[in-house]
């Protein structure tokens, strides 16, 4: 089964790559973008999807300062 | 409108950290994981979705080693 894991920064956290994308479009002439939240994206091939849940909270993300959302497609 | 980029290595180029990653999770436990890739997920509010494709292709991703995936929701 094929997973897709979209981890990016809890509410409230600082995301200075998120702020930096923020600030380089304007001067790139892309105007009219706000709030950019940049984080990881985990794709990968699992044969027990009951498991994703737990490789995030102990590898793929860092559940004090990222929030995660697992989408599985078979 | 919410926009969504899911930015990828493309294949067949060298994924360091989806190689890390595949290794880190049998050695927690979790078995039965492959084809591990890590990229990028940037989420932000845009007024004009049309300058998408060309904020993906000036700054967000880069076309030499990376594939890129827009997703827009109203």
């Amino acid at each position: 089964m094929k997973a897709q894991v979209l981890i990016r920064p809890k509410a409230g956290i600082l995301d200075p790559q998120g702020i930096a994308v923020e600030q380089a479009l304007p001067a790139l002439g892309f105007g009219g973008v706000s709030n950019v939240r940049v984080g990881r994206l985990v794709e990968l091939d699992v044969e027990d999807p009951e498991q994703l849940d737990a490789m995030c909270q102990k590898l793929l993300a860092n559940p004090l300062i990222e929030d995660y959302e697992v989408l599985t497609s078979s």
